[in-house]
């Protein structure tokens, strides 16, 4: 196996070594001239032996767009692609067929990990025919953790099945975060337990809660206790919202995913126009002060 | 009718202007001597004829706990005490049980209305004794709106019964408040609808949607258009919070009235513990940025 | 003005006779023979003096659709078409190319009210170009409540406004309808009120609270106390669905309105799969029975 | 050291054994014959030697009220009680100064893990003076699993703090459960992932999401694909609601927690008024059909 990895960030970069660390060989390509292999997507393609497989990992949206019709035309028939970034699943159905009409196979496929990926390895969430799946098989096994290749790694169905379950992946994450943050801002306000970062550290082993996020949070707090050095400022990268929107639309509750997400939109806002809204109504009625 | 009134700010003095209005009689006490009628609380009891009827219309908790407190000294076997202030509905039963060790009745009345009940009236709702009821029932009618007097007041049962009413009333209302909040929020967000305040103010009349609080946010919105003037943090004065703890302690699912309150309370944050968490494990697992 | 009306239902069949009876001529096209005015929209088109105004209130979506292309065959240059109907604000934009390719003009117009709009008049929001909106004004009018006319009625934006402040309308109104019933779910569960449509009859005027939805309730609990011949089963239309959804769209926190649409999507489930997952979990770490 | 431990069921028994299993001696007494060492509390006392140590692990409320005044009764000066239940934190203060009165220290302690503590270690979280605790160390060592020992245990803070601790661990687990199962929801309703046993096995390593919860859940559904066995009705114990409560007394926004409690609430009702409300009031604004 010979791979062709495009993009070479903390996600790619970290994939490649990975691969390569299995024995299997790799050739990237990245824009950054400190991080590729080779100049061009065309001298990537030229490398690689014949039939290709070229994994894309760039960032979802117009970039991976614009990657995927390059390699629609670069690529020859029987080449496969898998898009392994953060795209939407309505959009694999779109690459796919782009690519099918000069005979490229695609896979799409989820990868949770983040950068610990590489020492750890990567949860792999694929989409697609059994037959491409099959054919990656030695480079999934290279990404995915040590263990029995089901506990790190599944074919979750047709294509766009793999980038829907790294979607519902990321908003159960969305919600398993801000329970742990709850959970922390109230010990933090009541006082009565002295020790929040000993408390979390805690709950690591033998409790119902111990996860790799509580692992990873009491990391943080040890680094920085009371988490002075960080602004309560929370981005959000797109599947949370997908995640919302696909429950709304298949008439799914999610209240827990959901309130998750508008309270990282919340805490973006330096002024909340709705509660200038609740404020003005309590001045109405019963001309209670406001801040102004 | 007779009555002494205990609390002439924003709501006590409007109270007895109504009450006056409606040609009944009142003396009024209050710790301000440009608004009282009376030196004192003695003054007070002096000056009413027995039976002697007192409304309470202080803040609710210690401040309610002192002047009952007096007035049970004060008062004598046959008087009656009505509190109208928003005291918790479980302060009531001790209220009504040390009055009754000197032979004082109590009745207990939430009071609904604001600045605007002088004029438009004060809906109520009371909890206590039929016969204690009864007795007040020319006051209660000088307070409450015009119309049938059943759309305006409800004997709503036992002693601390017009409490929980009212404390419920509350709890609904933060739940309006918020939800023409979201809808005024996402209005301004998208932009497509150029005439916010016009927007609102065309759901006056006919819509389903329309209210007195309503009416109120188009009023706020004419004086103030965007709310310049007013920040977006909102206070909370109990019922929101009892509200939820009862409906925690009765098994009732309240996710609405307990996320309208829970957005008050991050209103108020200048930077919230939970998204320092959120944002901290984010940064952990993926590297990503932080604001500092 | 001679109006022609598409689709003669609930809410068609009262316009009708609503703008009649404000002294304008209107001539309605529906499939039912009973109500109808004449045998077909090409009828409809002919009966009407040029250039014409039709005023489509139809099923939102395929319905719609259908009649906008069968109409932008029947009309002519200078003609105009008001979809008044619960169309999705996206959806406005498409029919306006449509008919704009045949020289005809389009208003969006957001209709509330309900089947009580015929004898109070039904609130208007709609999006258009000014001169179109201008020339409908005689029907705005007639269909708008008694009142100044911007009580009742706005011009909301450009083609598409209309329905979108519809749409946040009645994201709006989920979020009210569900404080009212967790309110009145928490009355009965305590119980400590005992007379709950009393009380929610008592908050009908004068209180913070009193709207016209809490008008229906009441008239709900009149009609049926403890409401026995209801099932607590509630649909949703979509606007709940739109609204929630552009909320997320526009990173704007709406816990409220969704949190009213899942709890709709639960109202509908015999056996919830997500609580099935809880009390598996449960089950599975501490032995807590299952119900089976 | 040899412990005395009251309460011998599923918590209890597997602690007895875990201790004995390190090399400590119990003696233990249930009110069950079939598992109690000793015929009663009296023997209990009678059997241990002096200053004594004994676990009370019984259900919270009234039976470890029960058993506390009991062993206050019969325990003597410089001996020592830990409470491992799930007590509320608030009744910890009650316990220890009735102990106090008669020489008798006190130490709250959550203990997590449930049936799996046995084997795997329990993680424990505790309350009381440093002399106490550190006195109990070897049973605490005894009972937490392998590993540093700051990594399944923490000294929390005054009496209370364990208490404390352990139900802030329980309303996070709460909101965990809750973000796993409405993406097991999603993943149902939606079907393009075709193997949701298998996609949550997937996640087991390597991902964001990983953690003992998702294991369990896992476990639960390779047991019994797409839970036919269970139905979706959730119990609650207790710590979920005072989480909740303690928010809204301090505060702290916890719209997560709270939503998955209101959701086990939710649970467990075969009709729910506020829906019943809801669906009146679709009726009588808008003639919409009601499930009878």
């Amino acid at each position: 196996h010979h791979l062709g990895m495009v993009g070479l960030g903390k996600m790619g970069g970290g994939m490649r070594d990975r691969v390569r660390q299995a024995g299997l060989q790799v050739t990237g390509y990245d824009r950054d001239p400190d991080v590729t292999d080779v100049e061009s997507l065309e001298a990537l393609v030229a490398a690689l032996p014949t039939p290709r497989a070229v994994w894309v990992m760039v960032p979802s949206g117009p970039v991976t767009h614009r990657v995927v019709s390059e390699l629609a035309d670069l690529l020859e028939p029987g080449d496969l692609l898998v898009d392994g970034g953060n795209s939407k699943w309505t959009e694999d159905e779109d690459h796919a067929q782009q690519l099918a009409a000069n005979g490229i196979r695609f896979v799409d496929c989820g990868v949770s990990g983040g950068v610990w990926g590489l020492e750890a390895g990567y949860g792999l969430m694929c989409g697609g025919a059994p037959e491409d799946v099959e054919r990656m098989l030695p480079v999934f096994d290279a990404l995915r953790p040590e263990g029995p290749r089901e506990e790190g790694f599944v074919h979750a169905g047709a294509v766009g099945a793999g980038h829907y379950a790294k979607m519902v992946h990321n908003g159960i994450e969305y919600g398993l975060m801000q329970s742990y943050a709850e959970g922390y801002e109230l010990l933090l306000a009541k006082g009565i337990v002295t020790d929040e970062t000993g408390c979390f550290k805690a709950w690591t082993r033998g409790t119902v809660v111990r996860s790799w996020l509580l692992d990873l949070l009491v990391r943080a707090l040890e680094s920085d206790p009371g988490l002075e050095g960080i602004e309560g400022y929370v981005d959000d990268s797109g599947e949370g919202r997908w995640t919302v929107q696909e429950a709304v639309e298949n008439g799914v509750p999610a209240p827990v995913i959901s309130t998750a997400l508008f309270s990282r939109f919340s805490s973006r806002q330096p002024d909340s126009p709705a509660m200038k809204a609740v404020a003005a109504l309590r001045n109405q009625f019963g001309g209670h002060a406001v801040h102004t």
